[in-house]
């Protein structure tokens, strides 16, 4: 694994985060082990000069961080968005503890796909929104004792699982024949598969259950290519000219 | 593995540490990880109210925590001595990476023998005549344009790697919330599919190109549960009640 690829492809993204020092701590931990790609979504509080502090010979990533309002906006060009989770969901999301995620984060970076990599607020992490997003869910194995891991620590633990790949043989690019579909491109399936379903009475938008969370799992488990999604557009289409 | 046997023979010892945050942030890092014996070699500034902010809920460590003098009183009854380096040394040592090194870890803790972890200064790390007591130097893998771990960041790799250890790989479909579906279940989906996308027009079983094919290969990959197959054939019927 071409340590310069991963940097290329890989964005930490932080999101909400309240402290700026675990910015800067994140900042260093990342470019220790080479990476530089650092996004923020709705920091508290940044810039702070406790976030260029705590970054020490990282400050140029914290000058080229790019900020945004929305995660959406923030992993709209991915193909594949991993979210670190340390709770057990009600609907089990596919799992993977971070030498996994390294492996997974590995073969996309070989297709030259992008990877959002998801660190949530110190105090309650992802919500289950933003966890829906993602096609895997990271898990880094703690104590039951004492789970929290501090966020810049869990950066630094998925970054040096990153690293390793430079030194283990990670296994053969998996030949695909299409380019992975981006997250705005999944996000765009999931709103016309949602009104199709609202159109042919399937699905009750004010007593939605879980159907929608269930279709999102099963889809992003997939990771559909770009032509399986214009595939499964166009059948919506199809179903919505029969319903209007 | 067992992890209590790793927590009652392994111990972290932080040698004349600077910054009293850093050995709270090492001391939170341990307890993640399932580690708890702490030791500081002459330590600059402890105990300090910054250890025990930075800690959080692992100030139980920093209560219990064993202060010496001199390294050799830290080390005494110690079997196997690790020691984190980050330099090139005049003479080569027998150097491990942390992974290398939780496993040798591992063995000696296996014999029931007591391991100590050594991490240097902020500034200067382990000086050679501390690196001359060790029978291994640790060497964190990082990026040549900035190798400076911040100190506790570096007992969180090592720790980390100590909890895999104790870790099996994790396993999704051991968690899962629903049975997987059968091979003859879908079967059925993909029939009930074919016919749908027959009646709305969108596919030509006379001139099928690989819609089929391609579809089999999504959902496959995506191995459905039986709720799912449930809930995709949901909807294909609601679509065939519109269209029939």
């Amino acid at each position: 694994m071409d340590m310069n690829a991963l940097d290329q492809y890989v964005k930490v993204v932080l999101v909400e985060t309240s402290h700026p020092g675990n910015i800067g701590a994140a900042a260093r931990a990342m470019k220790n082990m080479g990476l530089s790609r650092l996004v923020l979504v709705s920091p508290e509080d940044f810039p702070n000069e406790k976030a260029v502090f705590r970054a020490a010979s990282a400050a140029d990533l914290l000058a080229s961080v790019e900020v945004y309002e929305t995660l959406d906006d923030a992993i709209a060009d991915c193909s594949l968005v991993v979210g670190t989770s340390a709770r057990e969901r009600r609907i089990p999301w596919p799992v993977v503890d971070p030498r996994q995620a390294a492996q997974e984060i590995g073969k996309v970076v070989n297709q030259k796909q992008g990877v959002a990599i998801l660190f949530g607020r110190e105090s309650k992490g992802l919500k289950n929104e933003e966890l829906h997003q993602c096609h895997l869910h990271l898990n880094i194995p703690t104590s039951e004792v004492y789970s929290s891991l501090n966020l810049a620590m869990a950066v630094q633990v998925v970054a040096y699982e990153l690293r390793l790949l430079n030194h283990d043989a990670i296994e053969p690019t998996e030949v695909w024949d299409q380019p992975l579909a981006t997250s705005e491109e999944l996000n765009h399936l999931f709103d016309h598969l949602e009104t199709t379903l609202t159109e042919v009475k399937f699905h009750d938008p004010d007593n939605p259950r879980q159907l929608m969370t269930r279709l999102r799992r099963l889809f992003l488990r997939a990771r559909p290519d770009q032509m399986e999604v214009n595939i499964l557009r166009g059948f919506l289409k199809a179903v919505n000219q029969l319903s209007r």
